[in-house]
């Protein structure tokens, strides 16, 4: 798959690239010198010819070349995957040790220097996606190397996210080492949780709020909880675990109230938590009618901005259920609210929950920014990779 | 001392007050009607008259007046002192729980809306300071009441920090209740140290750290470790606590150097832990000579911007010991980079720091930003109280 083919950008293209984004758009490229099938390794130079790096190209991608090194010197060969592999592998040895979790991200794609691959182990399984052409192209030698690597006792393929799409792949899912049961339980922070590795994002798990999830620890004990956008009830059953006196998860997915159920009951806390299906947004106002106080509310949600021209509608989003929180917490409560949109900087969306708190009457007081779990690293030069804001907000 | 002063402000300085900033500088104020004293309540008004908040007022400090509320109906008693006193201890309380420590900030000034008043707790002791006249002429008030509610064994004043001469406060320090032997040892995550209450800044303990100490230990075990003006060994005992191979702490300070060795024999890692006295910008240089590599480098070093005009200085300083430590650090290793000036925002910060690593031709992976630890909460409105950065980084 190497060739000689280069591609040259347009002159004034490289300094972000050379900054280590490791995209090259379309519209950044001035020539291509050769030939190619699409996946192929191509080098990619400056606009004088100067080398920058080595990656594979998609043309029918607006991302048309993703970078795997800047090494002029190294070959993309197997001992080129795995010595990548082994480097995440290691990575995450290291700073998981002590989380008492088995789940967590190996593969975080380009923080990883492994564009477009994911891969996440539940349990004793993994979950692999290869979410372009070109690392596509490579799946059965990674599945070969993360197989050896980690001696899973399944691997499940993922590769039914729409972005594929993009790439010119087809969706697909099932077993690449199996078969095996799907619905599997894992283990986070010392609670259990099951998670559908077959089923989708509504019964799966998110592995990036797991120390989020256990920063709560301080101010839930005999606390009255709140948790919006519940999902499976992973900071529910955390507030529970941690001494909450009472939780109440809401989300607008019965499948997902229906697994967050059945994990209170798993980890014998059935008896402390309740799931209701609702909008949350219709639930606080009917919460605040009602004259409820809670001393702690959880805010969650999926992510409001999904492109950058969908921000004002986000910021009104992200307000009034902020607004709404602040008006059913009790004096001196707390506030965990999150924003998982990378179009969302956190500069911006702190401006946000102080303009709710204005409108509320409330002073705020910023215990922790947090971001997403560290088997997500942030690349810096490659901002995709810091998308996750966790505030931890006491409200006056 | 409440009486019917009312400091009226120029019209257009009402905004950053009423937003929450608790501080009203001598050249906002458009008249003052009535008499008053120094350190007197009074009240603030806007433009119009209309009422703002109530404070101290001190005419020789440029910061004339600090709001106490803004509460038209609470009156600044012994009840309204009471009451914030026991909801600044509360709050320790409730977000200390768990972190194995008996040393800490009860009342952090102005994010506690005490302006002025600092109380530290190392062991069974309590160490207190009055920073602007209008709360020194409460001291006597305020120490019974910390003294009835804490219940500590001895409480020492320490009002020799020159902030008071622009109060036009004399500086001084000693017992308030004791006397008592000043050298206590106190615990911290499990760990032991020597903290001298009455010596100076060297022998004593920085408090907001301590959470960040607590979040070296993912990436410490079996590592060789330098830790960069070290102080009295915070870091330096934390990392060998938590399985380093070998720690090397530098400080500038003989006394502080003293101190840490101290520390390491009293936790028993007296054969693992070795610290130098060290000007660090030369001992980086010689390090890089002698060609030394560590798997983890911390740099926390004292505040570089203590005014805004020094911030170009401060930026070299920053760079300089950054890269330097990039230098030293195995591929892969880990750097911990603090900067505790709130001149210093944590934007341009990262910015320096990234600019450090391309020089040094290494990649970043972001792991976590931290910040204070809760005890020091950042009241947000008044940004003087969010100082600490600390961010945690893979260098590769």
């Amino acid at each position: 798959m190497f060739n000689m083919t280069r591609v040259q950008l347009r002159r004034g293209e490289e300094g972000r690239i050379k900054g280590g984004h490791p995209w090259v758009y379309r519209t950044e490229i001035e020539t291509i010198y050769g030939t190619f099938e699409p996946g192929d390794i191509v080098t990619v130079e400056d606009h004088r010819g100067r080398f920058i790096g080595r990656g594979y190209i998609n043309p029918a991608s607006m991302i048309t070349v993703r970078l795997l090194t800047y090494n002029r010197d190294e070959k993309i060969d197997k001992a080129f995957w795995r010595r990548r592999l082994a480097a995440a592998w290691d990575y995450r040895q290291r700073v998981l040790q002590g989380t008492r979790t088995d789940a967590y991200r190996i593969v975080f794609g380009e923080a990883d220097f492994l564009p477009g691959l994911i891969v996440d182990k539940f349990g004793p399984y993994l979950v692999v996606q290869t979410l372009a052409l070109g690392i596509d192209r490579f799946k059965d030698t990674l599945v070969e190397i993360v197989d050896e690597l980690i001696q899973p006792a399944g691997i499940y393929e993922r590769n039914d996210a729409p972005v594929r799409e993009l790439e010119g792949l087809e969706l697909r899912s099932g077993f690449l080492k199996g078969p095996f049961d799907p619905l599997v339980i894992i283990r986070e922070n010392g609670l259990k949780f099951y998670v559908d590795l077959a089923g989708g994002q509504k019964t799966g798990y998110f592995l990036d709020q797991r120390e989020n999830r256990a920063a709560i620890q301080p101010f839930v004990k005999g606390a009255r909880v709140l948790d919006c956008f519940c999902h499976t009830g992973g900071f529910s059953l955390h507030a529970a675990h941690y001494g909450a006196r009472e939780v109440l998860g809401l989300d607008i997915s019965a499948e997902a109230i229906a697994v967050a159920r059945r994990n209170a009951v798993l980890n014998g806390y059935g008896d402390l938590c309740f799931f209701e299906v609702a909008n949350v947004f219709d639930a606080l106002r009917e919460l605040e009618r009602r004259e409820q106080r809670f001393d702690v509310v959880i805010l969650d949600p999926p992510a409001f901005v999904k492109a950058r021209r969908a921000l004002e509608g986000a910021i009104r989003g992200y307000k009034e259920i902020n607004l709404r929180a602040m008006k059913i917490l009790a004096p001196g409560g707390f506030l965990v609210t999150c924003s998982c949109s990378y179009h969302m900087p956190e500069d911006l969306f702190l401006e946000v929950i102080r303009d709710a708190a204005s409108d509320a009457h409330r002073r705020l007081r910023l215990l922790a920014r947090r971001g997403q779990a560290p088997d997500h690293p942030v690349l810096l030069g490659y901002d995709e990779s810091r998308y996750l804001k966790c505030l931890l907000l006491q409200v006056l």
